[in-house]
C-alpha cells in the first residue's frame, strides 16, 4: 500500500479506480453460482443429454470440467457472462452425484455438487388422463386458504389482501389438499390448478401466469415438497394431478429476464409490441411477415416477455423444466397456457420431447380458435396440418367451439338453421377433422370467460343440461370449480369476477359449500346433480370409449346414443320451452330392441317403444334395457 | 275367327282376352323405337364405351344385333320392358352410321341407324373457364325475350304470362345472343345460364332446374340449334358457355319419370320424403344411417324426382348426357346444381369421366356449406376428404363463406374481433385448407340468395367495395344479371322478387338498360364502374394468377397485395365511416421500393410513401409504380 501511495505519479482518480479494481477482482475470485437449474435431474432418460445452466457472476470466465467420468459434449458462453450451459451426456451416469470444477485463467477454482436421482418404478411408462376423467380446474388462490401462516411472505412482493378483487387472497396448496375429499365426491378425478410457481409480480400475482421463478412454488401457496404433497394425496385417492405450463412468457420478475442471458431469450421490438392474436397467420397462405412476426413474438401484456421458443437454449430450458417437474412432482398430464402463441416448431419440438420420454403423457393445449378445422390443426398427427407438412404433436386440445356453441344455445328457444340445439349437433359433424376428437376437453367455460351460470343466470335447468352433454359426448369434460354449487361472475366486470373465492375456502366464512351442511339448498341443487352425474360416468366404459350416434335435432331436441358391444345410453336434451313427446321409430339403428330405460338421475324408467315424453330445458340419460 | 265362336267353351271373357291378346301383338310386332339416347355420339372418345338407352313398347322383347362389326359388350334389360340398354364399344368404330335390328322370338324385326360423329378439333384438350374469367350468371326466362314467337309452345305445358311473378317471361337464347354484345362490355368472358332443357312442370317452370327432357332445349328457349348457335356466338366473342348442370334430380314431368326403367332409377321412399338438407352427414363420423339416408336420397320438393346415382345405368346415362352436351353444343365448362345432394361416390365418378374425356374442363359445383374445411372437402384432391379417402374429383367450388361474409361486413362500421373487415379477412385466412383456392367462384349472391342491393338497400359505395374484392382477390368472379344496374329483389318475398327482368330485354320496355342512352343515371354509375373494373381485370395476369398478401385489418380497412415479377397491385377497402389516413410502412415488404399508384378506377395518382387517405366506404386499387 505504502509503495504505492507513495509513486508521485498515482493521483487519488487512479488509486479509485485501483481499489475498485481490487473489489471486483476479489469478487470474481469468490465467484459463486447463485443458481443451477435444472437443480438436479434423473438417471435413466430416455433423452440422455441434459443442458445444465450455471448462473453466477463472471462464471463465463471459467472452464467446466466434471467427474465421474461424465461426458461435457457441449459448454455454451452467451454475451452475458453471468452465464455458462453445459450439456452432459448422463448416459453413463448413474444415479448419484458428481461435481463440476470451475477454474479460471488465474487458477481460481470452485465446484459444485450435482444429483441425478433415481426415477419412480415405471416413471415413463406413467399412465395420464384420458376420456374416464373428469377435470376440476381451479384457481389456488381462489380455492381454499389452509395455511394462514403463509398468506404473506417476505421474498415476494404482493402481499394478502382479500379486500382487492384483484390481490391475494390467501389460498393455498394446503387449501387444496384439506379439499381433495369435496372434489373426489363431486366425481372429479384430475385436478387441473392454475399455475403454482412463484409469480413475484406487485399486482395481479394471484392468477399466476407471469412466472418469476418456474423451479419454485410460490411461497404464498406452498413449497415444493407441498406441491409433491399434494400429489401423493392426490394418487392415493386415484386421481390425477395437472400442471398448467407456461412456456410462452413468464413474469417481468423472472431472475433471467432482469439479467437476459442472451438478448434473443425472449422476443423483442424496438418498441413494446403487443400481440395481435391472430394466430391464423401460422397457416394462413397469404399472411403477411409482419403479422406473422406480431402475433408470434409480440407481447401479452408489458408484464410478461415472451419467450424465443427459437432460441435453442431457451427451448431446451423449458423442455427440461417441464420433465424436472413431472419426475419431481409425479405429475400425472400438463395443460399448456396459450399453446399457439409460441414459435409453432419450437412449441412441437417441447411437446414431442416430453411425450418421447412419456409416451402415455396428456398434454392438452389451449388452443383457441374459430372453426374445428382450426383447431384440429393443432392435435397431433392432424391430416390438416399435414397439408403443411405441420405436426404439433399436442395430444389434446380444448373443444372451444362447443364451448361458444354452448355459451349460446340454451337461450336459443326458437329453432332456426343455425340456432337451437343443431348448433351443438353441427359442433360433433366435424369430429372427422380431428385426429382424436376424444381426447378434447370439453368446457363450459374457464378461468378466462364468464361464468356460465352468470350468462345463464343460475337457471339450473340449462346448467343440468350443459352438465348433461359434456358427461355423456366423447372427450375429457372439464369443470371450473365452483360451478357445482352454482357459482356466478360477470367477466365484463374484471377477470376478479369469475374467480371469486370459494365460499367455506375461508375461516369465517358464513357459508361453507365445501360441506354438504353447510351449502344452501340452492348450493345442493347443483352439487347433488353434479356429483351424481360425474359418479356415474367414473365406471361407464360405454361414455369414456363407446361410440357415439347422433340424430338431426328436431324441435330443438337433441337425441344420441352412446353404444358398446355392452351396453346403450340413450340421451335426451329438450332445449325446447315445452314438454315434447319424441317418437322413437327414428332412433331404430341404435335403440334397437330394447324396450326401457332407467333414467342416470332420475332413477325412474321409462318405456322407449313408442314415445318418450320430455320436460321443457330437461334432460334423460337412460340406460337402455 | 268363326271357328273360334263356334268352340262350345268358349265364353265370351276369353274371347275378349282374345281380342285383347291380338291387338298387344300387333302392337309389339310393330314396336316403334319412342327413344334412342344418346341420339347420337362421337368417334373416338377416351372411353369407348357407349350406353345407349333403347325406349319403345316391350322392346325389352327383341334380342339385338348390330352392324359394321361394332362389338355389343352388354345388353341389359330392366324390371319395365319398354327400356333396353346396349352397351357397344365404340374403339373400332369410325365416323359414319352404322345398324341396330331388333329381332323377337317371332321373327319380327326393325332397326335403328345410329351415327358416331367427328369430333370438333382438339375438342377433347378444350380449354375452359378459369381466373382470368368473370362470369355472367343469368336466368334465361328473365334476361330477354329476343323472339315473342316461342313465348307459349304446344308441347309444353306453362304458358306465357307475365304478370305472374313466377311464370313464364318470354325470355330466351335469342335474348342472350341479341345481348351478348353488352355483356361483353361488362368485362364478362363466361356465361352461366340456368338450365335450358325442356322442363314441363306446369308452373314454376321458368326456373328450369326441374327438366323433362335433358337432350332437348325447351322450346320456348329455343331449339338445340339455337343453343348451339349461342355458343358458336360467344366463341366468335372470345367468351365461353357454361352448362348448369342437374345431376341430382329431374322435373316429375320427364318422360323416364313417368316410365321408370327400375324402381331405383329414382330415391324412393314409402311416402314423400324431403331431405333434410344437412349434407354434414356425408364425413360426419357420428351420423345416424337415417339422417345419411333422408340427405341424400330425400327430395327438393314433390316435383323434382332425386335420382339414384348409385344405379350404375342411371349414373352412365347422366354422364353420357354431360359428355354428349360438351360435344354437341362446344361447351367450356359446366356448373352443377346441389352438388353435395348427390350419392358422394357417384357424382364423383360423374365427375371424374367428365374430365378424364377433357383434362383441362373446369366444373364448379355448389357445395353450400358452413365453413372451409366443410367446402374444400369437396375441391378435386381435398387433403380433408383424403381423411376419409373421399375424392370428388370436382375442380371448383363456390366460396360461400366469402358470400356470407360479404352478405354482412360492409354494415358493419364498427371493428370487434369478429365484425367489420376482418370477417372477410378471415376467410382467406383459411385458403390453405382449398387445393386450389384460385379455382373458386367468387360471388356476392346468386339465383338462390337475397339480392345485394337489396341487402345494401343500393348504397352503391357498399357495391363497389363488393366488386372491388370480387375483382381483386383469388378465385373467379361471378356477377348475377342485373346487379351492374343495381337490380334489387328481396328474398323474401319470395324467389320472383330476385329474378326480375332485366329492363330492357322486353319490347315496351320503358327502361332499356341494355344501352348506354337507356341506362339511368344510377344504373350508369353502377354499370360504368362495373365495367370499368372487369375490363380493367381482363388482362390483368397479376391478379388471375399472382400471389396475394393481406395484412390484419385495422380500424375496419383491409389492405392486400397482389404480386408477381411484373407488378404490383395494392387494394385498400376502406369499411369505416370515416376518412381515414393508413400510414404505408407496414406494408413495406410488398410497397417495397415504390413511390406512387395510380387508382384504376379514378386514375388519380396517389403517393404512397407515407401514408395514404382514404374516403369513407370507398376503395383504392392501386397499380403501383
Amino acid at each position: 500500500m505504502n509503495k504505492i501511495i507513495s509513486l508521485p505519479f498515482i493521483n487519488r482518480s487512479f488509486i479509485k479506480k485501483i481499489i475498485l479494481f481490487l473489489f471486483f477482482m476479489s469478487l470474481t475470485s469468490h465467484a459463486q453460482i447463485e443458481k443451477v437449474e435444472p437443480p438436479f435431474w434423473y438417471a435413466g432418460m430416455q433423452n440422455p443429454e441434459l443442458q445444465i445452466l450455471f448462473y453466477g457472476k463472471d462464471i463465463a470466465q471459467y472452464q467446466v470440467t466434471v467427474s465421474n467420468g461424465i461426458k461435457i459434449s457441449n459448454v455454451k458462453k452467451t454475451e452475458n457472462s453471468n452465464y455458462i450451459f453445459v450439456t452432459i451426456d448422463t448416459k453413463k451416469g448413474a444415479v448419484g452425484d458428481f461435481v463440476f470444477t470451475f477454474k479460471n485463467n488465474s487458477k481460481e477454482t470452485f465446484t459444485q455438487k450435482y444429483s441425478l436421482k433415481k426415477r419412480r418404478a415405471n416413471s415413463a411408462q406413467r399412465k395420464s388422463f384420458d376420456s374416464s376423467d373428469m377435470m376440476y380446474l381451479l384457481m389456488p388462490d381462489r380455492f381454499a386458504n389452509g395455511s394462514r401462516n403463509n398468506d404473506s411472505e417476505n421474498n415476494t412482493k404482493e402481499k394478502y389482501n382479500r379486500d382487492l378483487p384483484g390481490g391475494r387472497h390467501g389460498g393455498d396448496i394446503e387449501g387444496i389438499i384439506k379439499n381433495l375429499d369435496y372434489i373426489a365426491a363431486l366425481g372429479a378425478t384430475a385436478i387441473w390448478s392454475t399455475p403454482l410457481c412463484e409469480d413475484n409480480d406487485a399486482a395481479f400475482s394471484y392468477h399466476t401466469y407471469g412466472q418469476s421463478d418456474v423451479y419454485k412454488i410460490d411461497p404464498r401457496y406452498g413449497t415444493n415438497d407441498d406441491y409433491v404433497r399434494l400429489a401423493s394425496e392426490m394418487h392415493k385417492r386415484d386421481m390425477k394431478l395437472i400442471m398448467d405450463y407456461v412456456a410462452n412468457h413468464w413474469g417481468i420478475e423472472h431472475w433471467m429476464i432482469k439479467d437476459l442471458p442472451t438478448k434473443d431469450w425472449i422476443n423483442q421490438f424496438e418498441t413494446y409490441t403487443q400481440t395481435n392474436h391472430k394466430r391464423t397467420v401460422i397457416h394462413d397462405i397469404n399472411a403477411s411477415e409482419i403479422d406473422k412476426k406480431i402475433a408470434i413474438n409480440g407481447w401479452f401484456v408489458p408484464t410478461m416477455p415472451d419467450l424465443n421458443l427459437k432460441n435453442p437454449l431457451t427451448l431446451k430450458y423449458l423442455i427440461q423444466n417441464a420433465i424436472w417437474w413431472i419426475e419431481y412432482a409425479d405429475l400425472d398430464g400438463f395443460r399448456v397456457d396459450t399453446y399457439n402463441y409460441s414459435d409453432p416448431k419450437g412449441i412441437a419440438t417441447w411437446t414431442k420431447s416430453i411425450t418421447d420420454e412419456y409416451p402415455n403423457f396428456n398434454i392438452v393445449g389451449e388452443v383457441w380458435m374459430q372453426s374445428q378445422a382450426q383447431m384440429a390443426y393443432w392435435q397431433k398427427d392432424s391430416k390438416i396440418a399435414a397439408i403443411q407438412n405441420y405436426n404439433s404433436y399436442l395430444p389434446s386440445v380444448m373443444d372451444f367451439t362447443l364451448y361458444e356453441a354452448i355459451s349460446k344455445v340454451f337461450n336459443e328457444d326458437e329453432v332456426e338453421w343455425d340456432r337451437g340445439m343443431i348448433k351443438i349437433y353441427d359442433n360433433f359433424t366435424n369430429d372427422f377433422l380431428y385426429p382424436n376428437s376424444n381426447n378434447m376437453l370439453l368446457f363450459v367455460e374457464n378461468h378466462d370467460t364468464n361464468r356460465f351460470n352468470q350468462t345463464y343466470e343460475n337457471d339450473v335447468r340449462k346448467y343440468k343440461m350443459a352438465m348433461t352433454l359434456l358427461a355423456t359426448v366423447r372427450g375429457i369434460p372439464q369443470l371450473f370449480y365452483g360451478s357445482e354449487i352454482g357459482m356466478a361472475g360477470d367477466k365484463n366486470k374484471g377477470d376478479a369476477d369469475i374467480r371469486q373465492d370459494f365460499p367455506g375456502g375461508w375461516e369465517g366464512d358464513q357459508n361453507n359449500a365445501f360441506i354438504k351442511e353447510g351449502r344452501t339448498p340452492g348450493q345442493s341443487e347443483y352439487f347433488d346433480f353434479t356429483s351424481k352425474l360425474f359418479n356415474w360416468r367414473k365406471t361407464k366404459k360405454v361414455i369414456h370409449s363407446g361410440k357415439m350416434t347422433h340424430y338431426i335435432p328436431d324441435s330443438n331436441i337433441y337425441v344420441y346414443f352412446r353404444y358398446s358391444a355392452e351396453e346403450t345410453i340413450m340421451v335426451l336434451i329438450n332445449n325446447s320451452n315445452e314438454t315434447k313427446s319424441v317418437k322413437t321409430d327414428r332412433f331404430k339403428e341404435n335403440s334397437k330392441n330394447f324396450t326401457s330405460g332407467k333414467d342416470v338421475v332420475s332413477e325412474f324408467t321409462f318405456d322407449i317403444t313408442n314415445e318418450i315424453i320430455i320436460e321443457p330445458k330437461s334432460v334423460l340419460i337412460l340406460e337402455l334395457k
